[in-house]
């Protein structure tokens, strides 16, 4: 169904719910690329949602990697499990539950994305640090001030280096009979670093 | 009503209705400043959608000064006679119209807004433009990427000087249960500049 | 120098230094629209660098009311003294010191500006609380994510409401031989509220 | 150098010289997605600067694959050899001279980057459909308003659907002695599209 090289699915090509908001196409990709991601990996996805992160990542860590998506939200489960289906992924785990528990019971990972406006973020960035493999990297998609803040602090005490921080902010083209204007999105802000 | 000396009456003082956008506060604070508006100005608002520029600058250049109101839209019409009643406001004339027949029928402007998303913003800078007393500023809102360019590539052939482009990008503020999230707003490209 | 109504004098009309960052026209002209200025008002200015917004009240506030404004870098406050005289302000007093200091030795204002980039913002924004008139208004400019937060938490605890919070992204027009770029500005987030 | 599945090479592993502008890394993750570049492909980068683009492409579609980049500036030609030589990459050709001539002397095409702010950006859309194969990608990186608006008019009339207008601003985190800044980017507007 998508069988490019690179990330960057087309957000209409996923099943998309008004209850679970999707991470728009273009963060999705710059998260990806943050990641630094190679075949074989184990990734880690919390507050999959969509499942958007999950799928594009699935596809390129290839069959011999694995990706573990977590939710607290029944909505968010059931959406990327239609969306694993939709794209005939076969190498995604969706675990339904708190984040905070539900990591302490995995293994390693070598790249873990962590999304939602989750009010945990700071806790859960701590014991993304201990599951990671050195070397491996955290992603983390930020749209409340508060989470900014509370990763920002916490990020120096961590064992990360390469901390990138980077706001995005997308408009998009809409025609209307006069001419085309543009639409804004709201900004997101996205931390990624190096576990030492 | 509103007895303060600056501009920047927030946007819930104003009537307003589905069907006539309203220039957002911040937008609207900047236009004005660009006007340079001095007590017993003239002053057109061409496309004045919900009045909220005309109110501030009808203000701004008090009882001996005067503005004019046009716009095509019935709607906006009437909510600018509904802004003026509410705002208690006696030196706006509102005009219902096509601006560019109606610009002729008028004297000379201190000071011209020029607002709305109509195909005829070009024609409508150049009618402005044989309106303005020498020194009068024009003030140019732009959403449409078509007229930004179709203005940017008349203004040089027009008799105006101090020609300032500012693109304006709002994000505002919204609490939810988990933290503060800033939402954008479109950005709106202001155009001003000096009749010569 | 500057006979207009409205805020908003061009950046170019101020005297400059490297040493002094000078709060962009744009940017200070929504700040000083949310501080809903009146003749005869008592305003203080903390951190008042280039003392372009100390000016700007100034003219608004009339010559019945007075600006106190606050720097402890003596650079700010030479800049903004030669800047006064310039224009040819004279209900300015400007003091050169620690704002958590000097603030307590000052009387009662009417609105207060809060600027500079400086750690204490949230103490000042205490104190500035104290000092405020009931119906005053605070502002707040602020360009470090700390300061947001810090601000923020504050907020609540204290006399406001009418809080807004404003992100004001600005870019600029460069004409190259080849056409018009626009030139992004950093991002400026804009804090006001009413002292209850 | 880079072994890593997705685009996303930092900015500083690349060579850089202040006469050639480079691709900020974000926008050229955006831009490789919106590519859809599959192994085998044909490539062309039309202002190829750095070379950065070209090297990201030809590490996606892999040795049996191949990037034609071609600029007129000879120091983005230099600049382009010498970061093929540091990432060790065997399946790009460079081609020095105008975009508008060489291209006639080239192949087909899977996917096209235009890059660069020349003025001849709508001349060499043109040229470029003509060169795409059916289902082939062309993405244009456009920063002037100009060039934004010559590209827009000219697309309706060209043989592309599922066009694309997405205006990208990043802003980077600073740190300083008193706290985290954002500094912002200038926005980019990328444009991307399908042949039919």
């Amino acid at each position: 169904m998508w069988d490019y090289k690179t990330p960057g699915i087309p957000d209409e090509y996923f099943e998309r719910t008004e209850k679970v908001p999707i991470t728009k196409e273009e963060i999705r990709t710059i998260q990806l690329s943050k990641a630094r991601l190679k075949p074989g990996f184990t990734v880690f996805d919390v507050g999959c949602g969509s499942g958007s992160i999950s799928i594009e990542a699935a596809i390129q860590i290839e069959k011999t990697g694995k990706v573990i998506a977590i939710d607290y939200d029944e909505n968010a489960v059931e959406l990327t499990k239609k969306n694993i289906e939709k794209f005939g992924i076969s190498n995604i785990s969706v675990i339904h539950g708190n984040a905070k528990e539900k990591i302490l019971e995995l293994g390693k990972a070598d790249s873990i994305f962590i999304g939602g406006t989750g009010g945990d973020t700071k806790e859960i960035v701590q014991l993304a640090q201990d599951k990671l493999n050195p070397g491996g990297r955290i992603v983390i998609g930020i749209i409340l001030i508060e989470t900014l803040y509370s990763v920002l602090e916490i990020l120096d005490n961590l064992n990360f280096d390469s901390i990138d921080i980077t706001q995005v902010t997308i408009s998009k083209s809409k025609k209307t009979t006069k001419g085309t204007m543009m639409l804004a999105r709201n900004p997101v802000t996205i931390i990624s670093a190096t576990k030492t």
